[in-house]
């Protein structure tokens, strides 16, 4: 099998970084070494296949999107990339797994929804890929299918909270999906959102005629993101089901995530770049249809309300343990636009897979974060979050060889004809600029992305069964 | 330099595991490999000098102590460990790193204090040693000498509400000496209880007959070291400085901490062994005297009010970051009890530096924390915390060499005539039984134990220099 | 008009004492006098056509109980006091005024509801009364009837988070509901208990075969009334409206309370009598079917969590403003007997509106609350609370002359076939001994309890009409 | 003894109101009647000495200013005030009741502290007062001497945390003087700022040529508050002494405050008009130094902060239970001037004893408090905290006939020349317009002020001995 030598960089872990050299032996890392490698008097440069020169950088581990919506069908539209287009696009962005979500519609059976997914994402993905499972109608049939999923490689569910009549599941059923979560140690992946209440405050709004786009933001308050948030909090109590919240926006809710911990309760909070940097003032309110392009749930939050500070701080002290994108990319013209005159039509999502890494490590610049807390962030917690440790999420022997070379000194401008390669026609990150950039990117070995070229190929990337969550309390 | 091959045990990380074998070569760590030991054609298992075998067991970075106190006067008395016999007893215990204590007297100058230290310690130890410098009289010589710590590779200090007239600073001092440390990034270490308050109380006990060593436990309420604790933090929020609370043994100290953290400020808990399994009815309660034995500060707490369980939950959710021993022993003869009827005469401490790494795996036996949050409390945060990553705390290339090999099958008997080693009369563990085993101790590429045998000798270890903490959120 | 002179007593407020007589004219208080009845030369006590003695003892407004059931239908039976019986046995424990809930059930009219229970009412109290009204189908229709309740006198309205199928409101429900609470001034009350998730519970307990009345406690878990507690929080601070949580067991729902007080939100607390002194190991756990008696939603707690301690306390620091007795009685024969063998089918409810007054008392006695807080609780707050203030809860000059004459050197022995009046075959408090009396009890100036007699008549009891609540923080 | 009848007024108490007339006799109260004035047949109106028509006014029981300082010496001057200019213009403000603190100095025996307090005051005061005593110096002696104060009428006694070498107690001395607290029911007043570490900040910004009034604010930072706070309340949980913080200002003090009452410990808190009003951007940081006028301790706080809001909230809530003045004048002219050039120079103190119950109103007005609110924060309470009730406090018979007749269509202009008589050369409130005015203050029965006339006469005011506080939760 084919050697590489990564050499002379800095390798990064969570927890520190250390001036090595890294062996790939096929697809799998073989050895982290001293640099200059040279071992008992092998002179290893010479002696592999391959040797790329890692010099003044950082060599990490790919990063995980442990949330993605590739093709995924919403409000009569779909979301516009599919495992193909998505799934490249994030290998630009050093993004080398994602986690997309099979889904279990209403009067669906669990493992047909599963199926359909396996048949989408095959034989199209240029990284590896899991799947997280939506339970869109917990019933008896469901509730005994999840038993199954662990075997299936699919060690986490998700329920919502939001979306009467979607996948919107009442307490009973949560609380019934849960106990299986208890006993099986499948990991509860939680829409945390009032549903009813908000559909409640959309009426309200549209009959008074407020129809713009900001007032999504306005409708999905967060007092019911806190609230839903907390209930799912004291579900997960009561059955003992460890808990991870999904994109979390508001610094309320990750109030009653932090408190949770602090008892000792197995709760997760995972936010998206979006809520981190993006606002309700500046975007959502953005000039006539245009804040259309942020719309997603939960909602972009209030500057003057300082969410996104409370988010940087709470990922910073680890009461926020993930970044994911929560991608689910909808072009404005044909699909976006379904929604004017009535922001409650507007399909619900923002296409970011492919700049998450970029966006972190700005945070790291701006003196947000640590280094070695935008690896954790982006690729360790979400590795061991969702039993892909060991395989993923780190540079040592045994693992993956998923690479991601990424230079301090370099520079990345997003945006539509930059570097976007997601399947939009207008970017939410346009115009922001990254000082640092993704050089080389490695999945199982082989270099898929290098110098701003996909050298990659569709299928290259495989589903990977999950086992159970690394990472409990 | 002699190089040896650790083979087909599991390394253990602070974020998980791996299946890989650790090649050593001289004093550091060449490279972290895929089992097998054959490396691009070439044999590394025939090729070293030295293979040591660690099928079935964990290979971990050496144990991080960064609190003990050799040969420290206290009370009249000075505790009975040197740094020969305390680093070889700590050595035993797989710790391969000490960080003690030098000390400013009052009316002494901060660097001859540690110049003194640098004496005793000098040619002496087992293993390597840093320090730490407690500053016991904080005025404009002490606070200029302070600004020089860190080119001395000393970059952490403490300071004490505790004993007034002894190292008690007031919040003048510790407000001028947090200034220094937000100014040159000196660690502040504090010892948080309100001394005067507790002296008051200790006075009103003594003078109602109540002179048993269990009262040392009533006077020094928990109110008094959250009262402390909570201060200081509000004094290093005040003047920027992070700060790193020692033996934090209340449940409500820790919950002053979590709130400081969940802020966003660097604060940080230490607790020790004696915290999370002994307590005031059973250990200081003890008949007679006998409870001497476990008079330390802040003091054994109540098991009725469930502090103990706290701070195991506490080490979980890393609201506490650390475990060291606050190793200060004293022997019954001759020392502790010069406090018979008048437990306030009784030395403070209690000898453990051999036993932590047992003491905390027994934890993992039990299930109270993973096998990763061992390795992260116990070598990679003190490693992190106090500016040794990279070198200790860590298996990685380029590290030094300080690797145990630990077996969980193996068992520990912990007791004087057992697996102790401290110069101590008796074990405030005695009768302890560990359900694993420090097989094999290596510090800076030499095997120091093996097999329950010293290899090592006085003088093998060496100071360490420090740099600032690596582990600020 | 008659007139009385109550003289010789402490008269006790809300917020002192002072020795003072009080004249009653008519069915109003005329005057709060100077002991010994002499003012300006006039001697009142030979004027007055009535003299009470109250020399040592109390003099208090009567007790207002803000939560009755009388004649309620539930669970497929009617609770066992009439509106004559029950303020009957009211007036004997020195109740004055109940406000008794109105019911529109599912597919019926609001105004039919209320109509209703005025028609059971009318012509049968014993004492005056008011109502509230559950809204227990909240539709367009049922919206529209609630900005009329106003001028009908029903200041307050209740909703059910519990009882799926029976009262149950869902969120948008309650969003609606308390949006019309905003803006007429309606005081949304609400029964915090998630149903959905109980029963969820309740029917995985019946299969494991867990029938026993025990299994009421546990199905009806404190994580479930805490859960529903705060989810009724932040939908009032969504929608602007005003909160009282009706029957507060948990500890955990007075903390979230609590919380929202101390950020300025109007959200109140009632607890009741049963909760403050009974458990659930001693009464729900009681051997056989004997638990059945205490059978309430919510539940009795354990007092292992010490729920009890925690009320009593939060009774006294304010974060609970009222004990009402939710009296809602059934019979052990014929009524609660429904349920051997499925605690499911135990009608729920505890009947104590005869002991309010007497075991809040004792509080006083055991030291739990003072007794002015005594008076705030039973009358005083209750009477503000509802709107009822000025008419009632207060001797001032003006009010109804609801008197009751405490004697805090009588004895009240509770149980069947001792103070009991209630129509029920058994006691939930028999045996509880109370060191203090209900002496005399005044309704509008008429004497209708002296000496443990009843004096009063059926139909002397009135319809009050209630103002806004006037205790808004 | 002559007799007055207030006539037409809505007497108005902490829990409501009602139309009522008060009839005075002699210096008490002697009735509270029904409006019209006609009781059996007897014309009040007609038979009285005189009659206050009180038609469309509200009738409240007079002001208690808890927390006054005449005559103080401080910082080489002396509080602008006697008792005799003092309380004169308490009374034009509608405060007939003062309670002042006697001082203990260093070296000193309390008793002596006392006489000469009362001294000072015998024979000078328009309205009764009481007093307080600081204890400056903690030691046997001054211990011993608290045990008397009960019997004096003195139940409270004041610390300080802050002004080290003046008043300032160290921990040990609190300790020691709160079990005293603790043992006689002597209510502990604090004075909770960090002194050593406020005093170590200013010596810095002195340093730094930051001498301006402004710094003041900055030096006295609300974390040295919020710490003194918490330790006071820390050492009363300890020593089982109720506590009451003086002069809150600090949002985070109060929510210290807050959290100790919600855990049961009988802890209370006091603000002053000023905190309520003032900022330290808008006065201390006026121009030049005109900022001295607002220079007392604890400081005024940051209105970027929102303590302003947070008090008034704390205020609705009752996490704050009173208001006071802190009443302690200093002219700009010789006094405030003498810190031109260094800020810790000027002498700390605001004038606003006549201000006080004016201020409070327009915050009725303001929709801030109830109108029943404002008669609790501002005599009932302090009433009840301090030991006054029954003959303070309340409007009922028995009580001292201090009453304020207060007319709501009324207006108030404060300023120099307008409303204000204390002997100040400048007002802290110049400019400030109250909707509503202080008609007519009646003290003991005597009418002492009326259409901002001062009828009363020197030596009017009596000494009040106070009980043990009757407010403990």
């Amino acid at each position: 099998m084919p050697t590489t030598l990564i050499t002379g960089g800095t390798v990064v872990s969570s927890t520190g970084r250390s001036e090595a050299d890294v062996l790939v032996d096929g697809g799998k890392i073989a050895a982290v070494l001293a640099p200059g490698s040279v071992l008992l008097g092998s002179d290893l440069k010479s002696s592999v296949d391959t040797v790329l020169d890692a010099t003044g950088k950082y060599v990490i581990p790919g990063g995980i999107d442990a949330h993605t919506h590739m093709e995924m069908p919403f409000g009569g539209t779909m979301a516009s990339d599919t495992f193909e287009t998505g799934t490249r696009a994030a290998a630009f962005g050093g993004t080398t797994t994602i986690v997309d979500f099979a889904i279990q519609r209403y009067g669906e059976r669990v493992m047909d929804g599963l199926g359909a997914w396996h048949e989408k994402a095959a034989g199209e993905c240029a990284i590896d890929y899991g799947f997280h499972q939506i339970i869109g109608d917990v019933n008896d049939d469901s509730l005994k299918a999840m038993e199954s999923l662990v075997d299936e490689g699919v060690s986490s569910f998700k329920l919502f909270m939001a979306y009467p009549g979607v996948f919107y599941s009442d307490d009973a059923q949560i609380y019934k999906a849960m106990r299986v979560g208890a006993g099986t140690g499948l990991l509860t992946m939680m829409h945390a959102e009032n549903g009813p209440a908000i559909d409640a405050m959309v009426a309200e709004l549209l009959a008074q005629g407020k129809t713009d786009p900001y007032y999504h933001g306005v409708a999905r308050a967060w007092q019911m993101e806190e609230e839903a948030t907390h209930r799912a909090i004291m579900l997960a109590n009561l059955t003992g089901a460890p808990l991870y919240v999904v994109h979390v926006s508001a610094k309320q809710a990750v109030e009653q995530v932090a408190a949770a911990r602090n008892h000792g309760q197995n709760v997760f909070a995972e936010t998206c770049p979006h809520y981190l940097y993006l606002s309700l003032e500046d975007q959502l309110g953005a000039a006539g249809f245009e804040g259309a392009k942020w719309v997603c749930s939960t909602p972009l939050r209030s500057k003057q309300e300082h969410h996104q500070d409370q988010l940087w701080q709470a990922l910073r002290t680890n009461d926020v343990q993930t970044v994911a994108t929560d991608h689910c990319p909808f072009c404005m013209k044909g699909q976006k636009d379904m929604g004017v005159g009535d922001f409650s039509k507007i399909p619900n999502g923002i296409g970011g897979v492919e700049h998450r890494l970029d966006l972190m490590y700005q945070g790291v610049v701006d003196g947000r974060i640590s280094l070695e807390r935008w690896v954790e962030i982006t690729s360790t917690t979400p590795a061991r979050m969702f039993g892909l440790y060991g395989r993923k999420g780190v540079i040592a022997p045994g693992a993956d060889a998923d690479v991601v070379i990424y230079d301090p000194n370099g520079h990345t401008s997003i945006g539509v004809g930059k570097t976007h390669h997601m399947n939009m026609d207008y970017s939410a990150w346009e115009g922001y600029e990254i000082d640092g950039h993704v050089d080389t990117v490695l999945s199982r070995g082989r270099v898929i992305i290098d110098d701003n070229q996909y050298l990659g190929s569709k299928g290259h990337g495989q589903y990977v069964k999950r086992a159970l969550s690394q990472y409990l309390i």
